[in-house]
Formats: structure tokens, sequence, C-alpha cells
């Protein structure tokens, strides 16, 4: 998506040990305007799924699910870390290795609002590993609840998560798939 | 606002501990139409105060001001909780108390992205003790920037932290007041 990959080139900023940071407009400081279309641009893609549900795990991807439930016209569910007072026992969860943080995390979801009925769309602002969507894969997996696809705003290409999801036939839209990246250049994947 | 009072009424649960679990539409499943209507109606209130962001913290506070900013057509920019190697170490810190999860958290706002020249709504899901709210003013001052005001969606009126703001002069809107709450009943504030 041409829009996005012009706020990662002059926006974004590479760091050390594979880190892009996008916290100007994603992921700290929310661009509202760049959200809203990339949930748009969700909707377009999967907008014959009959989705019932989108889920996503806190925090960042938070606004851009929310940003595609106003067009699916359906609930967001977002995957709490750690334990909560106020989602109580009656959970599904998932460990979770988080590179950015360098921690592994327990993720939560309440049985409440999760069944064998739902048709998920999973929504993350970053896939990488994939460690995080294989968390909410796996609670899915525990509800019994169908995966219709998963939509990702920045793929890091060069890393496996991408590759592996595809691998199994699901349906996986990335919204700019990053090639390589540099302290200087960021290249994206073309499909042609 | 006779929409949100409704819902909880309908929805709501009071847990011990003077908890509202109201996580089946507004803290971890979201109802995206309610929620897009309570960002609209903190705009109907502060939609004259030249609002150049709305800062929130992560993570339930942030579609409420996703929804919200939508109709500002500002940014939103979200506190995160603890160290992250995505912020850096540039930031604005405060200590923050959660009653609910009953641990001191530091939060933590780039300063990148808030300056003098700031003019802020702060908006969350919840005011009991005014804690959280407290810890985003006290990064506001650091940032030297203007409190315009402050939209929370749900106040529990029998804690101390929306009296202790609105005799400090702050423009407080609160979308819904619960005056008390028992297992049966929940009681809202009236203005009359």
């Amino acid at each position: 998506m041409k829009l996005l990959e012009d706020k990662i080139r002059s926006d974004g900023k590479v760091l050390p040990g594979g880190i892009l940071k996008v916290d100007g407009f994603l992921n700290h400081q929310i661009d509202v305007e760049l959200v809203s279309q990339l949930g748009k641009a969700f909707y377009d893609h999967f907008s014959l799924y009959n989705i019932t549900k989108i889920l996503t795990v806190e925090a960042s991807g938070i606004a851009l699910a929310f940003a595609a439930a106003q067009c699916f016209h359906v609930p967001v569910l977002f995957a709490k870390k750690g334990a909560h007072k106020n989602v109580g026992d009656n959970v599904y969860s998932s460990e979770c290795y988080s590179f950015t943080k360098g921690v592994s995390t327990v993720i939560v979801v309440s049985k409440s609002y999760l069944s064998a009925e739902d048709n998920v769309l999973i929504i993350d602002d970053f896939l990488a590993n994939g460690a995080a969507t294989e968390s909410l894969m796996d609670i899915l997996g525990q509800a019994g609840a169908r995966l219709a696809g998963i939509g990702v705003a920045i793929e890091k290409g060069f890393q496996p998560g991408g590759q592996k999801l595809r691998s199994r036939g699901i349906d996986l839209q990335s919204l700019a798939i990053i090639e390589s990246m540099t302290d200087s250049q960021v290249t994206f994947r073309r499909d042609d």
C-alpha cells in the first residue's frame, strides 16, 4: 500500500537490532487519518469473509483493529497481557515471546467473548517472527473459533513469520512488506 | 450520556472491591459503534478548544481516544507502561499506582511528540482515584504543554478523582458518573 510505504520512508527510523521505529504514526503517536485508511484496506481485502470479530493484542494493535472494525461493523477483542483483576480467571491463555522487549508474556482472552461460532480476523501492527500471531491463533484454537485471515500493517519480510503463515495456506494481508532495511534505506517487496 | 448508562446497566457487572466490569463493550471486547459515539460526545463538548493532540494511556484508553481523534482530526498519543526498546530513552515519565492491578507502573511518553505548542485533551476509559490522569498531567507539565480538558467514559463518582480535578477548575467531561453501585443496581449522578 503506497500510502503506508511512503509514510514509512518519510517518518520511519531504522534502529540497531532490526528495529523499525514507527512510533511517530503507528504505535505511540497515531496518525488517525492514516490508520483509518489502513483499516479500510483490510476491509477491502476481507469484506466477503463474513467476519464476526476482530482479534488483536494490546496495545499497538488496538487502533488498527478498531479502524478496521468500523468498516466491518463487528466488535474488536484485544488480548490482554498478564493477569488482570477485571478479566477474571475464565480465560483462554497463551505464552508469547516478545523479541522487541526480550521477555515472555502470557496473553489472555476471556472465554465470554470468543466461541466456536466466531469467524475471526486477526489484526496487528507488526509481523516479524510471528510469535504474537501464533499466540492469538492458539487462543482461537482453544475457543474452537475459525481463523478467517490475518491483516498486518508492516511485515518484516526478512524474518520468517509471514512465510510460515502463508505456507499453511492462511490468507495473510500485509499492507507493507519490508524486504530489507538499512540506516539509510527501506526496500519494500513488490508483487511483480 | 444515556446510551452509555443504558449499556452499563445492561452489560456491566459489579464485582467485589468496587470493580465495575465493562469488558464486554469497553476495555477488552470493544463495541465499536458505541465507542465511536463516545468519541463524538467528547468532540461535541471540546470542539471549540483548539485541541492539537489527544493523550491517553495504554491500553484501554486507546480505542476511545482514537474515536475522538477521528472527529478532532488530530493525532492520538498513548503513554506506554514501563520501558520500551522502541520508544527509547528520550522520554517524559511519571509513576502511577493502579488500584485495579495493585501495582505501581511508570508511564512514558517520547519527548518527540509532546511540546509547549500542544493544547491537549486527555481521554481515558475510567476515572476513579485519578492516579492515571494525574500522571498524564504530570507528563504534560514536563512538556510545558497546555491541558485543555479531560474526557472520561465512566467516572466513579464515589471515589475522589473527579472532585479533585473539578476543584482545580479543570474542564472534566465524564460521559457517565456512577453515584453508587451494588451487585444488583448501578445508580448514576444526575445534573439536576
